[in-house]
């Protein structure tokens, strides 16, 4: 029988750590229902000590999460670690993971502590973490550039404190695979109580090597992989946790292990990861990208319609590719859009928030012919804004644009209880409707990032605008959509303003490995 | 001394396979200048015996290229060779790389012949183009899949018949590193003549494992890479190019081999590349990624601040991050205007044609404030559309959408000689837009894609539209820009249509490893 691979998803504490991809708590307990559907080991939720707003989310998953270990990061301090412990108290199965950097640039640097006060930092914060919870895991940050020697003694010296998984993380992304590998190998081989734990890599993808580094790691004796959907992460994010999954299942022949994950819930986790983040998935994404199983070349297609396995070593619907379905329409009813959206994990607090939501539906359905998935998960975003994060709404809106004259806005907003209205020109709708919104708001926001995709095929589609707005060193997307592309516009322009307003925005989110 | 890697990109062959990603001959021709910039060693221009068109792109860019080989893919076949020796012919250097499949399930179930008839064959091929170039490449389709015994047959009988390079693919994406490292190595000890060749590898991105695959067989012998701009190609693609690039340089500690690339021309020529084809780049991608240098979460700050190296690995300017240069407003002259497209590579055929196009950029500067490169670039690509490439053109629109009321599209088109107007409603602006285009020209076309990326930042940047077409299996996309997204949508439907009525969608385009 072969050996469990422990996958270990980041997506909500280092996936976020990506610019402007901040999430809500409600986006984060979607995130983490789709994470327990597709039988994620472990859900890292958060960094508790980070903001109030973070221990609530890491402490929300914790109460609502059952199958899956639900994780939240700490520094190596005693006040960290008391706050991811309450967070995580709730939890059927909770972790803490605590990390300090290992490396001498780092040490010298950064914490500006010798090698030996670090060793003494880590194995108090163990003891601290077995307070709350006997599933305890160590890191040793910027590993990959630490001395093997040192990192040998502190591992040892955590083990022997109690810690459970002892992670290994390429911080930088400066590793290549069979040197990863050959560091992994010779610290089980010299930690003399190696045995007692589960030996983790965590790997950032700046070579593009993260997946392979993560790989590499396995067959050598790693049982645990720290992974993100679609790759998500700071800089050039994190191991693909679909990458990871799909490699060990489709060369079974070469790994010695496999993972519990249930594969048809990756397409699914990466369109929800995709839409509640603004990040795109690019075409050419190996699995999750939307040309990943598409043959263009005639003699490829010949092949395939040949013989299956010519071209093909995975199948599409493997993956969930597909699952994609026409669910609700017109005609549908109360019952059959509450059950869909049960089954889509999004929460109905109550009979007004479900009225409130149908009455959406069944204008958005009288626009548009076809309601798939995507449509429902874009219109439940905008139903989940709290009035706390809705100091700004679009009430109505009329454009108009012409060839030889200027593009025109005029838009009246909600303001706190009052009413504005204003229009203005642009150099296109767009534009004119974001300078209007500017002349009632006064943000002096700067716009870094704007794109649309649309959320299913056909042209009455509905557009889901990206908007990322910088002000004052703050980053921050909004999300809009709607069938009018421009109206979607200045729906997001004004979702990423209330989350500015709201404060959500951190200068210093998170932290990590 | 180091020995040298040489690049060989199929941007233009395999990475033109992604569907929709079809280019015209000048786009080629446009990023094969910005290759031969970078000093690539190899271009693979295209695949010359698929079509007049391909053959037309191979020679023109045989006769444009001065210090890159120009290469042109070829089945084994006496015909392929041929049109492959024709096109290249102009050359200063050209290359045939012919290729046909070793793996027992190619070779029985789509070529139909026994492994003696490939080799015959195979020997036969290096034959016909040595009588064309001396540099002859030869590829074995699916090597990955392949016996090691008959792959060193083969290879040593195609060396012996005088082909130079010997190119191994995992042409379905199917190998891990260290396998197919000892797969190479493996062949470079058993064939006789191994030392009378360049080992090549091409390695496809199914299960992430390109980049890695690659630089594994480079530290056993490969001292050739072939890669794409931003990993393009199909299904999931190929090995990045950058990626490649960088983790060499970057770990030359552990790399046996340079390369002659000039870093600095990598995120030009990826903006370039993602331009033209119009497949977006995401965010969290290696190197090329908008995020790939970015740093959000407050601890890397810090850090980065109190030391550079504490998080950085590469430095952003070293790949051409920043090298985005406000060139061209308002004021700028003709002499200006000219100058910089000269410095971008974009080919003025004559007066009449720099005349044309620098009223075409007064007009987008009336209307934007700052022209940077990006925007020079979409207007020029409007600009170098063909009068065949142009049957369908819109002359004027006029746009309306209210809170309450249907949105409406008003437009008038130039088909072939003729003028047609027409109204429509729908779900949105571009809808209503879509079905008055489709009310005159009755296409029957199916929207498969839709996405909007702003060419540059700021509230007045030039939305860029890419629309996906499909019909009667064929698949085009179009592009248009305009700093109204609702003009830019309209061109770039009317983009796809135009390509599908000249027959450029071709439904059988290309092959290959």
């Amino acid at each position: 029988m072969k050996d469990k691979l422990i996958i270990f998803d980041t997506t909500l504490r280092d996936g976020e750590q990506s610019p402007g991809a901040s999430m809500t708590r409600d986006e984060k307990l979607r995130i983490a229902r789709q994470l327990e559907r597709m039988r994620v080991d472990v859900i890292e939720a958060g960094f508790a000590a980070a903001s109030n707003g973070d221990f609530e989310s890491v402490r929300a998953i914790a109460e609502a999460i059952k199958e899956s270990t639900v994780c939240s990061l700490a520094r190596a301090s005693e006040a960290d670690i008391r706050r991811s412990g309450e967070a995580i108290a709730p939890a059927a199965r909770g972790r803490i993971h605590t990390f300090i950097a290992t490396s001498p640039i780092h040490m010298e640097k950064k914490l500006r502590m010798t090698p030996d006060q670090v060793v003494e930092q880590a194995v108090k914060a163990i003891g601290w973490a077995r307070q709350f919870t006997d599933d305890v895991e160590f890191s040793a940050e910027d590993a990959g550039r630490s001395e093997l020697d040192f990192l040998a003694r502190i591992f040892e010296a955590v083990i022997a404190a109690g810690a459970r998984t002892i992670n290994v993380p390429d911080t930088v992304g400066y590793n290549v695979p069979d040197q990863f590998a050959a560091t992994l190998r010779s610290l089980i081989e010299r930690v003399p109580n190696a045995d007692k734990v589960v030996w983790s890599v965590h790997c950032h993808n700046d070579l593009g090597l993260a997946v392979a580094n993560s790989l590499a790691a396995v067959r050598v004796g790693a049982r645990q992989v720290e992974c993100t959907i679609n790759g998500l992460g700071e800089r050039a994010g994190n191991a693909s946790l679909e990458e990871i999954v799909m490699a060990v299942r489709t060369r079974a022949d070469i790994f010695p292990v496999e993972t519990g994950i249930d594969t048809t819930q990756i397409v699914p986790a990466s369109k929800l990861v995709s839409q509640i983040t603004g990040y795109p998935v690019q075409p050419n994404k190996a699995i999750v990208g939307a040309n990943a199983f598409a043959h263009e070349s005639g003699i490829h297609q010949d092949g395939v319609l040949k013989h299956r396995e010519t071209y093909e070593i995975m199948r599409a619907e493997d993956v969930g590719w597909g699952a994609n379905k026409l669910v609700l329409g017109k005609l549908s009813g109360r019952n059959a859009f509450r059950a869909r959206l049960i089954e889509l994990g999004i929460e109905i607090e109550s009979e007004e928030h479900l009225n409130h939501a149908f009455a959406r539906f069944k204008e958005l359905a009288d626009k548009k012919h076809e309601i798939f998935d995507e449509d429902l998960t874009a219109l439940m975003r905008d139903e989940a804004v709290t009035p706390e994060l809705e100091h700004y709404r679009l009430l109505s809106s009329r454009f108009h644009s012409e060839t030889g004259e200027t593009p025109l806005a005029a838009i009246t907003l909600a303001v706190g209880g009052a009413e504005k209205h204003a229009e203005a020109e642009g150099s296109g709708p767009v534009d004119a409707a974001f300078k209007a919104i500017e002349s009632v708001v006064s943000s002096g926001s700067e716009l870094l990032l704007y794109s649309v995709n649309a959320i299913t095929t056909g042209t009455d589609a509905q557009g889901e605008v990206t908007v990322r707005l910088s002000r004052s060193g703050r980053v921050m997307d909004g999300q809009g959509a709607d069938t009018d592309i421009i109206v979607a516009s200045a729906k997001a322009y004004l979702n990423a303003l209330n989350k500015l307003h709201a404060g959500t925005a951190r200068l210093n989110p998170q932290v990590g490995p």
